[in-house]
């Protein structure tokens, strides 16, 4: 049987075969190229700031002038406020946060450091310096931030709010993206229902995978097409894998049918469409696990293929699949540069029996505490329960799966472990947060040395 | 000065006076739900499985019967297949994987220990079963994976695919959920043009604060309303925060006009409309944040209310805020029931200088690694760079705030310090990604045992 790094190393060669043309040639507005991966190098056509900028509210010196009593003989706040000024020995000028220098001033003093000055009747404005600055003191030079023809941006970096407030800065509006891929989902079974079904016949289950796959392949920013559940018909079947080569589908998703029954007829399927890579891999759960890549039977130019995933039935299978695999293979579209997925390092709260054969990817809560039982921080891993591939249950809340070696052994409480991270661990874990690490925003544990962390 | 955690508190607290009102009372169709958090507790109307059901393919058998041949008196795949019929010692029946188990068999026997037996020619079917199972083999019987009635899912859980999934599973297709805040943004500044302005004229910069602004609302799942840029003016302030109220909106975000100009007028607005909580913090950057709560004027039923937050104008200054306090305030108004941002700790690349005066919050790249200085596995950060308020390019690709207290000392390379988590560590970060960790699926450093790791 196929181990799972070299079934993912055949995901991700199939995948790269299709990613030159996920890079799209149309340009995305600003907002909608949030989660996207850039495919272009974005320059700076000009300098930032654009003209030398004061960082204070204050005035602007002559900065051998030192403490006294000033002429206040402009005010620059923006634009083109104080254009021909010429800040001389012996005046100074009132600027703001950002506005431009006058000519001939070579520092600011922030306005908490003067003191105004009762007008003169001849309506002129005089202000007192109480320190002496240093040239160039609280002034931003033209290009300090970004430099004009920097590139500012990256083909192949991601585009967080960050990077979108940077390329409004340089005046992009939009921008050349990977395209998002596009993944249809069907389920087969007739077992299978509508999830709105109120009442099940006998021998009746809901349909709980093509709303799961929809909703991952929402959460991992890909378009989505929902092809309904197939019958366990060869027509049936062939139906949907071509109405999912129609919609234009980089990654066509099925559930159920590729076990040993004698209605599993998805590998069949595959294989007569076109070129089935794998249909059983080395781990629990996900055992029967299919991949391929089909087209359509035209052979004209207008011939479509996709990357066509079997996964197997069991929800907690199809989920785990799903991640391990699918998840790098839109990564991988979507023009990430590295496609796998985080590993972390976590201590077991509680012993753990690994299975004799296959490796297993265990699902668990994983979250951060100030002492993981060893006496330092770092991640504890707690299983969510009962690990039947059918319990889904075993999937909510889990933020992680921890890579369990085949040895049949068990491990003890405390044992440090991979864990692959598949959920946002920027937030919390729901439950049983320790206190110490979120209560305040500055914990008491702010500092330790390197020194005390490791005796 | 306020400090930080008080600065947090106030937000929260006037977070919550608000949070009622977010439980929305319509339901939301399930994949608009992911991402949310749920308002009301959801119980399974019947067991999963309904029926005993086959975890293999192979036969229903008679466990007591043991190894031998047998007739094969059903095929039950699904729905009624095999209704009515009893498994009586001395016969089988063919199932299917999820497929319901005929009365009378206690066990399955995998196809794969079975063996077909030549059709005898009055076409009944016969085969050889070649191991003996105990009772109970290989099914899942009634409600083994969810009880009927139980909470599969409660109040305040987060909607991730799996619990999507379960939703599905337990026939519902619409769900009470938190709503999505609505965040309105607007910028302010004299100096400030549209990013689509080719050249600028002088003392004009690009408004970046709201596109990044609007992107990280859209990112923590807000509805976003963009009013554009204010002039620094009472007038057109006093526009645009009334448009943002009558908006709908639960937080107004403006930018800039918060410092000691004569021109910064967010502040005196804020104070004529509402309550203003905080107006400086000890912290860098942010110092001059301001929070407070406003409503329209109108003292008709009608009148409506949000949280305002002026943030800072100096764009990393802005998204630091935005951060640390109105994460948090988005995170409680969708329903979190810890708001709070993650902590991990993290060892120093490199030595960093710390403020003397103000706790600073210092952006970095935090990542993974086998050896974090210490001969063990950690996260190790490293600085963006330059930490200019000014300089957006020090959030750049950055996933955490490191917070160094105010100390005005050097702390050393290997330190170790806490950061805060700010962008999803689910994916490795772009660069310098150490082989080790992401090159197999299961790398050699696989397992290792608690022992070993604190040598
Ligand atoms: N003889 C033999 N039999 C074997 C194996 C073997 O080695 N030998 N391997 C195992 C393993 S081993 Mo595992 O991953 O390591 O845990 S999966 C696995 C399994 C894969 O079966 P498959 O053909 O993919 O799926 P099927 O259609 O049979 O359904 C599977 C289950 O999932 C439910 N289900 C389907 N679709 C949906 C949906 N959309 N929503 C909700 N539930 C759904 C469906 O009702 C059923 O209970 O077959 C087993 N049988
Ligand atoms: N005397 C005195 N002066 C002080 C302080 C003090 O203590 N005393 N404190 C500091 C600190 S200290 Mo810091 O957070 O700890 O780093 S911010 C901070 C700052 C806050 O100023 P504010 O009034 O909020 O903003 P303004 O409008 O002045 O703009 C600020 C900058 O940001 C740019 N900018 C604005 N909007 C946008 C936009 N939408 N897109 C792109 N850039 C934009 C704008 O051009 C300008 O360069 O004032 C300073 N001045």
């Amino acid at each position: 049987m196929l181990q799972v790094e070299d079934a993912l190393a055949a995901v991700l060669s199939a995948a790269a075969g299709r990613r030159a043309a996920a890079s799209a040639s149309a340009a995305v507005p600003l907002l909608d190229a949030l989660g996207l991966v850039l495919a272009e190098d974005v320059r700076a056509p000009d300098p930032l700031p654009p003209f030398r900028a004061s960082v204070k509210d204050g005035y602007a010196v002559v900065a051998s002038d030192g403490p006294g009593e000033y002429a206040v003989i402009a005010e620059a706040r923006a634009g083109d406020d104080a254009l021909g000024v010429v800040v001389t020995p012996g005046t100074v000028a009132y600027v703001t946060t950002g506005g431009p220098i006058p000519d001939g001033a070579d520092a600011v003093v922030q306005v908490e450091d003067t003191e105004q000055v009762a007008a003169p009747p001849d309506g002129t404005k005089r202000v007192r310096i109480s320190v002496r600055v240093a040239e160039g003191h609280d002034i931003r030079n033209v290009g300090c931030d970004i430099e004009k023809d920097l590139v500012v941006l990256k083909s192949g970096e991601h585009l967080g709010p960050a990077e979108i407030g940077l390329l409004a800065t340089v005046g992009v509006t939009a921008v050349k993206a990977y395209r998002r891929p596009t993944i249809a989902v069907f389920s087969t079974g007739d077992e299978l229902v509508q999830p709105d079904t109120a009442t099940l016949s006998r021998g009746q289950i809901r349909d709980s995978n093509r709303a799961m796959l929809l909703a991952a392949a929402i959460q991992h920013k890909c378009k989505v097409v929902d092809l309904g559940i197939a019958k366990d018909t060869e027509v049936s079947l062939k139906e949907l894998m071509d109405a999912a080569l129609r919609s234009d589908a980089d990654i066509i998703l099925t559930s159920g049918g590729v076990s040993m029954g004698d209605r599993d007829l998805v590998k069949p399927c595959l294989a007569k469409m076109g070129k089935i890579y794998f249909d059983k891999i080395q781990m629990k759960p996900g055992k029967p696990l299919t991949f391929a890549e089909i087209s359509t039977d035209d052979t004209a130019r207008s011939s479509k293929t996709a990357l066509a995933f079997g996964l197997p039935g069991n929800p907690v299978s199809c989920m785990v699949c799903f991640n391990l695999f699918v998840v790098p293979a839109i990564r991988l579209l979507s023009g990430w540069s590295n496609p796998h997925l985080q590993r972390v390092h976590v201590r077991l709260s509680h012993p753990l029996r690994a299975d004799s054969h296959r490796p297993e990817f265990h699902r668990a809560v994983i979250r951060w505490v100030l002492d993981d039982g060893s006496g330092r921080p770092g991640y504890v891993a707690e299983s969510t329960g009962q690990q039947a591939s059918s319990r889904l249950l075993s999937m909510k809340s889990a933020n992680a799966l921890l890579e369990v070696p085949a040895s049949g052994q068990t491990l003890a409480a405390g044992v440090s472990i991979q864990a692959i991270v598949i959920a946002d661990i920027t937030s919390p874990p729901l439950y049983k947060q320790p206190a110490a690490t979120t209560t305040s925003l500055l914990p008491t544990h702010f500092v330790s040395s390197a020194k005390s962390m490791s005796t």
